[in-house]
């Protein structure tokens, strides 16, 4: 996708991880940032170097053009470029793109061809529209917190911005989708997709809700256990913990001789799925005192040749630094620096990735490309319309 | 992308999740089926009318071809259906494919237009390739239990299917950038995309590894606290609980005054960021003694006003009884029955859907459709090959 390009205007995490995903797929990013300030997620600790680790993992590989778009000449900028542009991804506030000058129409007018992604807490209209939204608002609203959890509490937040990052993914689906259409199939881009946090949420949760729609079920936090088939849970070994999944009924003698306890299979208390979870709690005392006997890698070895599904609970220090992350190229490094390392994405090549742009980095280049002499910018520069990176 | 026609091996959640999202925006999905017994998914409670829940909200908008591909003339059928199809979707363990006679050099040789996308848990290559793998799998494996649940725990599962979710949803973009790329750029499918459902976490996990990568922190749960805001977090109100997220300390006077706590701005306990994360439990004590005093509706609605970040914390019942998933769409109900209702698809349309299909439902449409005659396909019946809905 070299030759698409993104505009965006997007701050903090839902707009950056769809721009992230668009970037590593080989399209031109531009973000387009407040000059003197840029995305707020720059001030956003931890710091090495000098720069925030949360917004260097989700901006890499994108460019940075940083213009006052309170200005006359700013907002012409924004227009110059919306000219060339095939995506806009924005996250503003709903209501505030058009106060900018930017409304549906503008960018109709502006470029018919543009295709634009607007992401918000609640989606761009109803009563809601304007409530400012975090990812832990979207995940309150949406009932992911009521059914993440232990049993018997009343939810905990989901410990990753879940609520920011499905929508930054579902907004990249719809733009791949309207740049298919319109590049492949002739179709004109239609108006702006409208995501909402709490929508994308909602579509996370298609099977609570389906269950609680149509089969009158409460869903609610369960912990790691399955609410219809045992072991299916983690259990604690001589050096740590790990995760065994049973597929079904049929898994339990193989599963029982793996281990080297024959003895269960037929045990009276365990002979069923019915039963084992009728006795989970006395299952879990029994597996537990057999599996403190030995470390991880003994059970896990000896599962997997059972074929037996499990894994260790890994903490993201052991993940990091296990065989398993070196062989799946789970990571990547900066082409300015092999030693800073992030999250590969999952459908980028496992090669370095540029890192992400300081604040104006790329203004001059992008202003030139567009067609603005030296002396122009200059002239921007001064006015403290545009601001190139130290 | 009504001219996109999907040919979907898959079953469970991960492959299904990502051919729903590809039905969703309007593709052509056929899912080809195991005779007698289809898609495992299908014997998931809760049923209703005999159909599984769990099923029908991720099926929805697919055709059924029901096919034994152990027999000759079955792997015929999806050969020749294959030749018709622009993607094909899998999530079999790494080297089922293969084994069935579709290796990625006899689907080149079928059609070389084709784009493939196969769903695992650990990738289909490397030491971990043919362990089995189940969502619980994903999420232990990569460290997404490790940073879920409350402080000072080992953690505990997300509680839906995210690791499945995640991987279908990277999948789906992946297939929209191929589909992009063959038929508006011109370009070759390329070899099949190799979806690891351990991957996909560990981009979900982008911040969490990226701080332990290059600043050394290691994450661990830590609730639904924020870690260096505060108040960000849940508050008992009278009749319910709500969640508040404060942008900055620039929030706090504004949080003050509009909850009626004017005389809280000055307390020296909370006059900082700093001090009232070192205070935290002292301010929750403070705040939910005031919220005690009324009902969550009464501090939502004075906070909004203040554009304080704020929601109830919803559970699925309460979500869907709300004003709030009534007038953003967020169900739809079945062409068949309306009574019936999903979540809505974040990139679809707020109009009924088509069901998911009945095992076989399509399997004479689509034979039909390849060329096969009426006499013909009732000799595969007869045969066994083929299955056709009652």
């Amino acid at each position: 996708m070299k030759h698409v390009r993104v505009v965006d205007l997007t701050q903090h995490l839902s707009g950056p991880y769809c721009t992230w995903t668009l970037a590593s797929l080989g399209a031109e990013v531009i973000k387009v940032e407040a000059i003197h300030k840029g995305d707020s997620a720059r001030e956003t600790s931890p710091f090495v170097n000098g720069k925030s680790i949360y917004f260097e993992s989700v901006n890499r590989c994108k460019k940075s053009l940083a213009v006052d778009l309170k200005t006359e000449a700013g907002k012409q900028i924004l227009t110059e470029l919306l000219k060339t542009a095939d995506v806009l991804v924005e996250n503003f506030r709903p209501g505030v793109r058009a106060r900018l000058g930017f409304s549906d129409e503008a960018l109709a007018a502006i470029n018919p061809r543009l295709i634009t992604a607007s992401i918000s807490g609640f989606g761009q209209t109803g009563s809601h529209a304007e409530y400012p939204a975090y990812d832990i608002i979207a995940q309150a609203m949406s009932g992911v917190i009521s059914v993440n959890g232990e049993e018997n509490t009343k939810g905990v937040r989901v410990g990753f911005s879940i609520g920011d990052i499905a929508a930054g993914m579902f907004a990249t689906i719809g733009i791949l989708h309207r740049l298919y259409e319109r590049d492949a199939a002739g179709q004109a881009p239609g108006a702006p997709l409208d995501i909402s946090m709490v929508g994308c949420q909602v579509a996370l949760l298609e099977n609570a809700y389906a269950r609680h729609l149509n089969a009158g079920d409460r869903p609610a936090p369960m912990g790691s256990r399955h609410p219809s088939i045992a072991p299916f849970e983690s259990y604690a070994a001589a050096d740590g913990h790990m995760v065994i999944a049973l597929g079904s009924n049929a898994d339990w003698p193989r599963f029982c001789s793996a281990i080297g306890a024959d003895a269960l299979t037929d045990h009276p208390q365990f002979l069923s799925t019915e039963l084992r979870l009728e006795h989970r709690d006395a299952l879990s005392a029994v597996l537990e005192r057999h599996f403190a006997t030995g470390p991880v890698d003994h059970w896990l070895e000896r599962m997997r040749l059972a074929k037996i599904a499990c894994a260790p609970l890994m903490d993201v220090a052991g993940f990091a630094a296990s065989a398993f992350a070196q062989e799946s190229g789970a990571f990547v490094g900066l082409t300015t620096d092999a030693t800073r390392r992030f999250s590969k994405h999952p459908l980028a090549e496992a090669v370095p990735t540029p890192p992400a742009p300081l604040l104006g980095e790329h203004s001059r280049q992008v202003l030139i490309n567009l067609g603005y002499e030296a002396e122009q910018i200059n002239v921007l520069e001064a006015a403290g319309v545009v601001q190139s990176a130290a």
